[in-house]
């Protein structure tokens, strides 16, 4: 059975340009280290393979695309993530959203290379869709409450269980991750109690004061 | 004035995936060095920190999205871009092609950060509209000579000497690159000589069996 | 149950475009009332008013985008496609592909309104996808097959007997079509002997000398 | 020279949906033929065809894709815009917003088929980009201004001025229209002072109590 996973994206945020970045998935790997959890670091596009070959804790792309290796300007292989050292890579996303037909395509070419796909979805409905593609695991985060001060558990605990339902309903092997306002250890147990394997968030951790602590308190309900 | 540069796009090509990568670019360093020249290198997005903090040499991001720091996955800000350590960013190219409304934002951004914004255009109209957005370079290329064997500067010279002359009605500090099937000193001499103030190119160096002596005869013209 | 259904995709074909279009729905509508049968036209956008409100049988649009009316310059909404008298819509397309979230969303839109969505989908992995999204219909064609001459219900009978088998499982409201290749009455026989409850064809139709001659015999399997 | 234009822009308003739109279409023509003025309508895309067989005053469209006819699902051509009776087309807003290569692209298209082409911009800049490509018109908005109660000829009359004075020095052939909160004769006269052949509207007259009202206002103007 997969280990339960605190997942940290540390997305656009100017507090994580640059070295602040390193600084941050150095964190994460320390904190799982003392706590013995897993804490997946997913860095800016950019520093992806600075800190997968600085750190040792599992390192996740935000994002990929469609497209096999070539003459593609700009693009983001699973090969090229696979390369950097990254063990997993988030597909789609409320702020990064993709075409059916390309997660699709990318969580097949996570499987064949032998990497972590976890897509992340909106809603129940979309969650069990994503599910039928087969990746390791579905996110579910409800848009309105990404980046806010209310967890999912709290607000939302339903789209947590029936997401857990539905993607069960379809694949045994595809795991449940919840995120949107996660902050402490009350959350991430509460998302366990509903059937999550593990927890999804940024703000709460990427703009928090002292991130060590908060994620040695996300780390404590694991 | 401009000193001409070679610019070399690893695109998502799967030779320069992982250590490959930081390799080329180190080639590009070498060579530069070497030879007195500059030559700038692309490297893939994943690798950008990693490639930028290796070497000495000018590098480049071969994308950038048009937005401000913040909670957007996947996203890759101008700031992070400079965070990673580089220097300028390609914007728009036939093989990641932008919005026009997202160019003009993200040469400003680049404009306001300080690195570099090379818009790549596809003919002379978009070369001229390119311009006036004012960025630090346009560097056209023929899509259907992109990737291929014969060099925009013999295949279609006039699109490089008419892009150069309605660039620099627009706007005289707005320098021409060209590319597209660039492959040797001869080409580089001809862009030169046709008013570009260097080259763009891709395939011609991350395929080539021995991208040391290309990157040397390429530099050689100028 | 459901009436087999033969949906009749203008694309943006030359052929059709202007008096011609109206022309191709009328053939539609005649050869409909002619065998029986449920012929559906899917007209160029700019066309589907004009389209509707000229004929009885059933006319669905090709696209619609997944957002509310409003100040949304270019956008179609469902209400605007109700509005235009057609009861349907295609949503997603290997020629016109939806980001995940926007087809769960048009689909919901669609059953609001009281209109039919059909989801044209490219494998098995994302017709079982989308019939989690709870649309009338899930068209699967293979896009290799697309605008071809060999039918999917001969080049690739399983892709067929799997999405309906794979569809049923999640929803057995939800109805399969096939499409890509489809000809002539043989490949409709085929197809509904393997589970399709119609085909979804474009070029069959469209391009042929005698359009009428070809719906003729395409309604002559149901 | 041409004649000073109001252009109407239905979006996707609900309130234009099915026969409103059509009714607000024989309410510019009406009001243009009373007042002698060139009132254009552009109508809901899906009735694009409906309102220009209907109606004598120009109709464009809202939006034009940047493709030849052929296979493609949910495109909307140039050739289909011109079958459907229009003579121009909005390229690019706001609010659908484009590709700089398919702005180009559907520009050179409306040339060759014939019909008016007006590139909607939202800032000086792009208004000069825009003109380099050479359409009829290119029409500048100030997004933050779409919609509201302000007209940008007080908000911000130097952007009509200078994007009139930079258009022309591109080409003088293209002319400028404004929008963005456009509401009355007085906002008319005033973007006809600053150097515009006329305005881009949209809520002012469809959201309106009394679009004739409203419209005969305007048109008092030129």
């Amino acid at each position: 059975m997969t280990k339960p996973l605190i997942v940290v994206n540390f997305k656009a945020y100017g507090e994580v340009c640059g070295e602040a970045g390193l600084g941050l998935a150095r964190a994460c790997e320390e904190i799982g280290k003392e706590t013995g959890t897993s804490i997946v670091s997913c860095p800016q596009m950019v520093d992806l393979a600075l800190v997968a070959q600085s750190i040792r804790a599992p390192v996740w792309s935000q994002s990929s695309d469609a497209v096999s290796p070539g003459g593609r300007t700009g693009h983001t292989t699973v090969k090229a993530i696979k390369g950097a050292g990254a063990t997993g890579t988030l597909v789609n996303h409320s702020e990064s959203r993709k075409l059916l037909f390309d997660i699709e395509d990318i969580v097949k070419r996570c499987r064949e290379e032998g990497i972590v796909s976890c897509v992340c979805t909106n809603n129940i409905r979309t969650s069990i869709a994503a599910a039928a593609l087969g990746p390791d695991f579905v996110a579910v985060e409800p848009p309105e409450l990404i980046g806010g001060d209310v967890s999912v558990t709290s607000a939302d605990p339903e789209i947590v269980s029936n997401a857990v339902e539905g993607v069960k309903a379809i694949d045994r092997k595809v795991n449940v991750l919840c995120g949107a306002g996660v902050k402490n250890s009350a959350d991430v147990a509460k998302a366990i109690e509903l059937g999550a394997r593990g927890v999804l968030l940024a703000s709460g951790v990427v703009k928090a004061k002292d991130p060590r602590s908060v994620l040695r308190d996300l780390a404590s309900a694991l």
